[in-house]
């Protein structure tokens, strides 16, 4: 048997391939297989070795091409082949992810593993709108938030009362298919009708699009727009910000 | 007069000069001023040109070598003597930087910009200590909180007890001058003595120490391994899954 591989849980960032770590590069560069979702960047499987094995494992809109536990099973067994693997995720691998999940199977099976961070799309979308989440004069905190929450739960797991009641940016993920209720849980919870909303559509892509709007309009914003996933929803008033300051045209 | 310069508002990462990313590596090779923070990796000034003129703004523990708005107007200068500029700031731009008001400064002035996001130092030292922030069995959301607040706010800008009340995970950034005020502020708002903490200093570098405890416990752990900035303070359930999951050694 030859001597076990090394896997790498490494993160694809928010989109513009020009995003990845150099340290993700590199991986991407020497590994004998690669275990990809589905990627806002084609581009980086081409970075691959032509040796190098490369496994589509799906994961879009809920749709999985193979589910977890196969996932990770594969994991295990490219390693015990001695092989070198990058698993690549989509933004960063421990937000939102199933990265932990990974690594704990990974201990579990004795396979050697690093976690190569990654740029999340909360950053990446933030900072191609011109939108300063943490600007002091506006916020103190920066929360991201799954507005996809897990099938297999009868409760919301999200206190959505409490975090409408802190000062910080909120940054919601997945949460497109549910908006009018997800804003309707903010106000609910004490967020003013008007607070300012930016939402972003394949953020960091030449295929960006945004709309700004509050609270109390932007599900019928998007509607009008006709945004929906992948797209982060950036909410407080930084969100305002970035009309001003918004610096990236993806036509160019 | 030259035609007027771009300045690119760059993160430089959790501290790892591999974790930067590859249009970061780009820009600062290709630049015609540097206008740099303490880094964590000095390395990556090894990466400009020679004709690459470089300018230390220092910050490091709240010593500015320059105020600012010097830096700012500097930004502004080198920019109209027709350069390109890469002002590089420890971690993410947008997070808990003076980004957003360097890009506003840029805006006014009428000089070209673009923000280029980094990882920020929550998610490189998540990743190189193997704490999956928003593991599902334990959390839904992650919150970035300041632990220096502005000096010239007479009341706390961060209501901690709504923070405790949400499932977040809590990372807290500049938090070690603070930090038995600030896990008595989460304990008093409801986060139970027992929760899980992590503090990671020097994240992601050859120098990355760790230690683990107990909101209750925490502060006297730091002081007894002798821990202080820079650091993270990683506070919730998951924090506890770093001990089996870390994978990192710094002395390799």
């Amino acid at each position: 048997m030859a001597a076990a591989g090394k896997v790498y849980l490494v993160g694809a960032g928010p989109g513009d391939p020009e995003l990845v770590t150099v340290k993700a590069q590199r991986l991407i560069r020497e590994c004998d297989a690669l275990v990809y979702d589905y990627l806002a960047a084609p581009e980086l499987l081409e970075w691959t070795k032509p040796s190098c094995e490369q496994h589509y494992v799906g994961k879009r809109a809920g749709f999985h091409a193979l589910p977890q536990p196969e996932i990770e099973k594969l994991l295990v067994t490219l390693a015990q082949q001695g092989k070198s693997v990058v698993r690549l995720k989509g933004g960063d691998p421990f937000i939102f992810g199933r990265g932990g999940e990974e690594a704990l199977t990974l201990k579990e099976a004795g396979i050697l593993y690093e976690v190569v961070p990654a740029v999340t799309a909360a950053l990446g979308c933030a900072a191609y709108t011109g939108v300063p989440l943490t600007h002091r004069d506006y916020a103190s905190s920066v929360t991201f938030l799954s507005g996809h929450e897990r099938p297999d739960k009868d409760e919301p797991l999200i206190n959505w009362a409490a975090h409408a009641a802190t000062d910080a940016t909120l940054v919601l993920y997945m949460a497109m298919g549910r908006l009018p209720l997800l804003a309707a849980h903010l106000i609910d919870g004490g967020r003013t009708p008007e607070t300012p909303v930016m939402v972003v559509q394949w953020g960091t892509t030449a295929k960006q699009r945004s709309v700004s709007g509050t609270l109390e309009n932007i599900a019928h914003r998007v509607y009008e727009a006709g945004i929906g996933a992948p797209a982060v929803v950036i909410v407080g008033p930084v969100a305002a910000l970035g009309d001003s300051l918004a610096w990236f045209d993806p036509s160019i």
